[in-house]
């Protein structure tokens, strides 16, 4: 099946026709459909199918326990009206590659697989990377099992609706150790490669980021009635806050957003009890980072002390700076950029990216590397998300042509 | 029944064990509930229960058709989290107050009436008071069957699902005709009588309000990944904008209120394609609210060019200033504090507030008068809302000596 139309047959899973984005969140029947597809594709090319104890789904080539197995995928699930390459365009390619080294008749020495990995974007429970954090034992089972969604439902009793064992989640060391080398093919989510004018690029680090809850407590009251001076509006704060982050990002460099909020009791004539903001930043080093969310910390602190508000910071991820492995990004360059009477070489600049990534996870396990596919507008998390086919198309024979390189004689 | 006990009754119904809140809204089983109770209690009583057209219910003690009647009553709807008095306090007071007539052995001369007004506080569908302004006439039945809650369900089917006919609602004059006064008591939302040292006072003025709907339009993009000079993000000109509905409000001495948002697509890792956010803005005359609410724009319009975003505003309700019929207030202060030898005359300070109530729609229609219970926090749509059980009951009297006043002999 030709990458057109694998990746036709995909669109319209899980696609809101009021947004034109994606809403494929972990474990929901948007999800399942994107999973069932998944094992289609596997069974359809004659790959051994297995979903492992965490939910994230392998396509078998070859036997997996002789071990130093090259592996490449990515995520099918999206954030919340997402674009459709976040993910998908990996696992996608990852497929359309190797049709195409059958095609080429390539002889592997290695194991080879296709894999899914599931909730990478965290949408539904909040964390980003379940299914390869609880691989790489980044996150503990009792962590996992106290992850609960907007509508109270717990982890373990969403991935039981959709019938995984959620008792069987952990840490897989004995699967990371059959692997030699994971590589993720992913769509760029800013515009490096379009200002370069290059198709596929190699990264070279994740920015460390984390998340932050910001909880701002006042005292809920009738907002027609109680006097401005009487007032504990927790939303002056949160306001503040939004501004100050901004300021902090911008005199660090780094990036740090307000994106989601929550608002109890979110009534037009009621002053909040609670106003719920979520941050997130990012920079390109750690101490960078400190100093951006402490700086924003300390603000939002006397923000709320001003206005008689409490406020509890909470942070519930962080991941620190990922140097994917050298060694394999020069092997993924010299494989790519080869000029040795082969018109396949191409120039491959090695980007830094303030996106996670289930590679980044398992770099501190395994080497790691991505590529990455150009994006004109460098939106991403969004409906205007885009690559042109002939740089997905691209995007799969330089895949395809790492894999060769690592698997093949 | 005693007022203790009909108020007990009542507590459990449509209250949050989460939040120690009430979630009465429209024509859900909570609302339900309420209304079954009101009809237990008419019943009781050997009043002629009836729900009008547009779903508010009556209890009638005499004929109807008589004419000039006297009305008291409030309603049962809470908004999000509410506190137990706003609105449930009026109508117990009313049944209550009706008992102690009987018992002081009142001949009635006009026909009197309690009634519980549909969906007062517009928790689900955004507009306040919609049973009493469709009765009124100042919603259109085509603006009623537009209402959508945030679910998408409609007010007609809302209603439908309720057990009402949609098809019924309107204005309904002769129902209006029929009334020589409407008396509402009410929790008061301030803090004035604690002030004064007063258990009851009586309403003067409610001021001009409104509700204004911000839309920021901005791009949906990845929270990590797009620099900052690269965003539209819709959050700031929001959070900017928050600001300066505090600033214009406590220049004017007037007071404005961001305390509902909807943000999408709300999730921590993206930046929002769209945050809408509602204003709630009050003043004791309306060129003071002309002018909090111009700056509030102006500013917010600036905003929003400045990042790149696009901005709607579009006021969604608005109540003109009322000043509730001269001669019965004079009249209620007269009954309330008559001094011949009758020892229950007491001071009742006429105040005005920043509250809608039905009774605020209906001064032009018919002549209307509130009578207000202390509430010593001063806070309201708020669990921690509150009035001593004293001053109800002081307020019940005073209710009882208006209704004597104004329909016996």
């Amino acid at each position: 099946m030709s990458f057109h139309r694998m990746w036709t047959e995909l669109l319209p899973v899980g696609r809101s026709s009021a947004s034109g984005g994606y809403r494929r969140f972990a474990w929901t029947g948007a999800d399942a459909e994107c999973r069932a597809w998944f094992r289609e594709q596997a069974e359809s090319r004659g790959l051994a199918y297995e979903a492992d104890r965490n939910g994230n789904q392998w396509a078998w080539l070859g036997d997996p326990a002789a071990g130093d197995a090259v592996v490449t995928g990515s995520h099918l699930d999206s954030v919340p009206d997402g674009g459709a390459f976040d993910g998908p365009l990996g696992v996608v390619s990852s497929f359309a590659a190797l049709d195409e080294l059958r095609g080429r008749g390539a002889r592997f020495t290695k194991p080879l697989a296709v894999v899914n990995f599931g909730d990478e974007e965290g949408a539904r429970f909040g964390l980003a990377c379940v299914g390869s954090r609880l691989t790489a034992g980044h996150l503990t089972v009792e962590q996992a099992h106290r992850l609960t969604d907007a509508d109270g439902v717990t982890l373990p009793k969403a991935m039981e609706a959709a019938g995984y064992d959620p008792e069987a989640i952990g840490p897989d060391p004995e699967r990371l150790a059959r692997i030699g080398a994971f590589v993720e093919l992913h769509v760029e989510q800013g515009r490096a490669l379009d200002l370069t004018g290059d198709a596929v690029g190699v990264a070279g680090a994740i920015w460390p980021h984390g998340r932050w809850r910001f909880d701002f407590r006042g005292e809920a009251n009738h907002a027609g009635t109680t006097r401005l001076v009487d007032r504990h509006d927790p939303m002056l704060s949160y306001a503040e806050t939004v501004l100050a982050a901004r300021r902090e990002a911008a005199l660090a460099g780094a990036v740090a957003t307000f994106g989601k909020i929550a608002v109890e009791p979110n009534g037009v004539n009621a002053i909040p009890s609670l106003v719920r903001g979520w941050l997130d930043s990012r920079a390109a080093d750690q101490p960078t980072l400190d100093t951006v969310v402490t700086g924003i910390e300390k603000a939002a602190r006397e923000y709320a002390a001003a206005h008689g508000v409490d406020l509890d910071v909470v942070r519930e991820s962080f991941t620190p700076v990922v140097e994917f492995d050298h060694a394999l990004r020069d092997e993924l360059a010299r494989i790519l950029g080869r000029d040795g009477g082969d018109d396949r070489g191409i120039r491959v600049p090695v980007l830094g990216t303030g996106a996670g990534h289930d590679a980044g996870i398992l770099s501190a396990s395994i080497p790691t590397a991505m590529l990455f596919v150009r994006n004109p507008t460098g939106v991403s998390h969004s409906p205007a998300e885009f690559a042109a086919e002939d740089d997905c198309v691209a995007g799969v024979r330089a895949l395809a042509d790492v894999l060769e390189g690592l698997a093949c004689t």
